[in-house]
């Protein structure tokens, strides 16, 4: 793996950086969500509940990183931002479900549906979903029609040949043999395709040029590829209380993941290579992509 | 009641009018919509199965007639038409789960979770609500400054300070002593909402000028209530068989209605009331809201 070679104080640098930008995520979250004072309020206590429950955040803040490495500004992409998260929060919000995963525990708390009840939860993502678009439609500071272009790709790629299209094959392919063929299907769709979403929608809403969004496509595909290996190797290897789930749920779930599949040794190798590719993908780019590099490999090297 | 006086032959015509509307919206819905044939088959068939299942079409037919009454094309309405029934949709999938409502029967079919279980059901109106929104950024005959203005329309009025908004207060207020204000607080964002999306959609997409804009958005708002408080007429004296489920049915679930809190008589009166002012609404115009006048009586004779 040809990474960056750097020093210690370099990769705090990225960290402060990382955090800087998810705690602008979490203010405009804030902003945008409604109060939970706002009749009906259980409902927004349900919505804030999940989406103010922390997490790495990583989808709106690579909407932010494309966006100024592309030549734009942040602050400018930033609905745009919060609706990836969003649309993620009610995934996770609805796979929970009893008559999904039926998990109890997310980053350590439990699930809407064991505060809120199943009635709620299913309606506070619905609503997150909604609201997702219309965020999307507050981009004001870009062209209506790259605005128009992102929503009809968000939709896409949240939709059923991508993020949900993934979901239903995992779901329903749970204790059977799938081969690498469906498990490759699982992951591009149901968390490759909104990664994909979110770094061409920082590109767009920027009025990127038609070359730089072809590379910054291939970057996303192969840094969600590098996120979710490592996501099945985490659920082997990771440390419950880091991870804020039990370890081990794949397995218990008969889940196929790459580690099952290839074996250990085999899936780091591939996550290597997936990162290793992400990185190529960004020769074009100067130093304003540098947040996006190392962003490969803190992906690859995180332990939660 | 100082409806429009017609021949027997006039109220034909209207209906082969709407009929023709609604085959129209049938096969553009039949198009838009994943093939039951696309991988992962199930969903695009769970889909396919609520999406399909007739029903009035009365919000795709008024995005249309709208459309129309304003001068644009009806052809260039039309996936915005059919995004607004695909909302719809999901909304009555997501209704009827065990955890809501726990309906059986819709329209006279099993629904959806009695044919494709629980978890199918939740990812099948998921993804219609997503598609939606794909769809509405399909608009590409109206300028992308007023599909991105209807996009924000069409999410607000289906999020929190609409249509779930309402669905939430009617949920947790089942069984519960509710006012006036209550009711008409669930009404007006349950359903009374998307009636006034679908008609700002229509008006917004053909370019309309605010003064026809804002009339018109007052004759959504009365017909909406006329077809609320009509629903709430027919769950008590309908034929089950006309309507497409069990009569009653409010009674049972402990729902608040127009009849249980104002009485038959005055109920009746009030849906009047509501058509005069959607007529009342429509004087800006001449022939060519004919067809949204006519709407307005079909929705409150109508026994189904």
């Amino acid at each position: 793996m040809r990474f960056l070679r750097r020093l210690e104080g370099e990769k705090v640098n990225f960290n402060e950086a990382l955090d800087k930008r998810a705690a602008i995520v979490e203010e405009a979250l804030d902003r945008y969500l409604p109060s939970a004072d706002v009749y009906p309020q259980i409902l927004h206590q349900a919505m804030r509940y999940s989406v103010m429950s922390g997490g790495k955040r990583l989808r709106p803040v690579m909407v932010m990183a494309v966006a100024e490495a592309a030549g734009g500004k942040a602050d400018n992409v930033l609905p745009a931002a919060c609706a990836l998260e969003m649309i993620h929060s009610y995934s996770l919000i609805h796979d929970d479900l009893p008559a999904m995963d039926d998990d109890d525990y997310r980053r350590g708390r439990p699930t809407n549906h064991k505060i809120y009840g199943e009635a709620m939860a299913i309606l506070a993502g619905d609503a997150l979903l909604t609201m997702a678009f219309g965020l999307l439609a507050k981009c004001s500071n870009s062209r209506p029609e790259d605005v128009v272009k992102v929503i009809a790709e968000v939709a896409a790629a949240a939709g059923t040949s991508g993020m949900i299209g993934g979901q239903v094959v995992d779901t329903f392919s749970a204790g059977e043999e799938i081969n690498a063929d469906t498990l490759e299907y699982i992951h591009r769709n149901k968390t490759g395709a909104l990664y994909r979403a979110a770094v061409r929608t920082g590109a767009i809403l920027a009025g990127a040029e038609e070359k730089k969004l072809a590379v910054l496509t291939e970057y996303a595909e192969y840094l969600g590829l590098a996120f979710q290996i490592k996501d099945d190797i985490l659920d082997i290897e990771g440390d419950a209380a880091k991870i804020g789930k039990p370890v081990g749920s794949d397995l218990k779930n008969n889940k196929a993941t790459y580690p099952s599949l290839f074996g250990m040794a085999q899936a780091k190798k591939k996550a290597c290579q997936a990162a290793d590719k992400a990185l190529s993908a960004l020769k074009l780019f100067g130093n304003e992509a540098d947040f996006l590099r190392e962003l490969v490999q803190f992906v690859i090297e995180r332990d939660f």
